[in-house]
């Protein structure tokens, strides 16, 4: 029997890692079931506790999961099942496609700054503030120094939001080419997979290696002491999954909330129901 | 063996009808869970048509679940339970809280008119433009005229956004002044709960059968052929949860939708796919 750790999570730093690998576990399908089934009620209660602490009017901050990986990488099936078994009330969701007209007249930190939770919040973008350094770099859409300029202006961006009381979590989901070839292939042999297969990312698999490169600079230049980036092999997609919950277990852990207390006299309120 | 069916779920709109009773079904918590996983499959598919469509350029239009209901009627638990087949990226909610100052400049729809779902969606309303009112009435925070404008303006309001496309669902859950009461208790006995304890939830209690005038008021002006309002019996809450997700299966299987054709050729793709 194999079992996974906060730890092990927290390991998978590495960007030259094999995305095929499962580091720590024996990844079957009834392992990482049984691991995820043990730890869910522990992050339904705690998401309900920082929910409930912020309803409460105490400051517990947030949580911003960023989602980052190659087309076919598992990025919605992550937030699906990362929501799974938390409160909808609680989470927010956003996913960035290309930026539209309005959004290119501002700074590339704008549409971000705009759909930021709110407290005793799960966040979750679904691409991000990173793919304006990643594909601006691979396809020449910025300046090598406006590109090195908004490395700085993330790292300020996301101390900012970790002082303020935000945990970041930044995940790499990281896969082969060998799987992304597996999983546009298949969207071609479903009809029912037909709108989720787009031609132009057979054009950006071309630019695989220079995606890749991107990357690896991008974590370099971003993974700083308050947010650092979890590159976490992805071929395995429940494996994936897991780990993505392990590390909001972490986040939701470590801010050791309390329920709140009552703000009334319960015995007072408890008479002014039995009367009612 | 009890089976449920969407047409008894549509025949619930009897605002007369007994909060405890389970019409059409034997609710016990087998049935429950064995009708809700014969249908949730269908539920999760018919969603991702939906969003297919809408993320295709096709016009599907969209879905607007409106929740309405007394304090500890369960309404985030109808949210928590209907989302749990959906994909969270084709889902909006919405929860409508006391109206700020800003938003108490506007007239009452302009901050729903800000959080309709987009196309493509399900978006659920937990709590809405009918607290404008329903708590309009019974405090007498507006005048009788401005609340009969209102009733007018919501119809209107209504028949233009299903004319748009949408589908609206309206539901009450209907709870006994009783099950409000254990309820209530309830959250008074258990610490982790004291914050979903509020001591004005007993004022308003107090005004109990002026809200179920005001609901009935509310229905009589507001059911319309477009947007009929559905009344489901909430004590148990399990039966609640099972109907609004035969309502929301009546609604996607209405659309009729199809899977997207390919936009692109099929064959000449998977051969770019193969060299790539």
């Amino acid at each position: 029997m194999s079992t996974f750790t906060i730890a092990e999570a927290k390991a998978l730093v590495d960007p030259t890692i094999d995305p095929t690998s499962t580091p720590g576990f024996k990844a079957s399908k009834e392992n990482i079931e049984r691991q995820v089934a043990e730890i869910e009620p522990e992050l339904r209660e705690l998401q309900e506790k920082l929910y409930a602490n912020f309803r409460s009017g105490n400051n517990p901050g947030n949580i911003l999961i960023v989602l980052q990986g190659m087309d076919t990488s598992g990025k919605g099936g992550v937030v699906k099942h990362t929501l799974d078994p938390l409160d909808p009330q609680g989470v927010h969701i956003t996913g960035f496609g290309k930026p539209t007209k309005e959004e290119l007249s501002h700074d590339f930190l704008w549409r971000i700054r705009k759909a930021l939770p709110g407290p005793g919040k799960v966040g979750i973008f679904d691409r991000s503030h990173y793919e304006d350094v990643i594909v601006h770099r691979v396809h020449e859409l910025s300046s090598p120094e406006e590109i090195e300029r908004r490395y700085d202006a993330i790292n300020e961006f996301e101390k900012e939001l970790v002082d303020g009381g935000t945990t970041i979590i930044k995940v790499f989901l990281h896969i082969s080419k060998e799987f992304q070839k597996e999983n546009l292939t298949e969207r071609l042999e479903d009809p029912t997979k037909y709108w989720k297969y787009n031609p132009g990312d057979v054009d950006e698999r071309g630019h695989w290696d220079a995606y890749q490169e991107a990357y690896r600079i991008a974590f370099e230049k971003t993974s700083t002491d308050v947010a650092p980036w979890y590159i976490v092999p992805s071929d395995n997609k429940p494996y994936a999954r897991m780990v993505v919950k392990f590390l909001l277990l972490d986040a939701l852990r470590s801010k050791n909330l309390e329920w709140p207390a009552a703000d009334f006299d319960v015995e007072v309120e408890k008479a002014r129901v039995a009367a009612s």
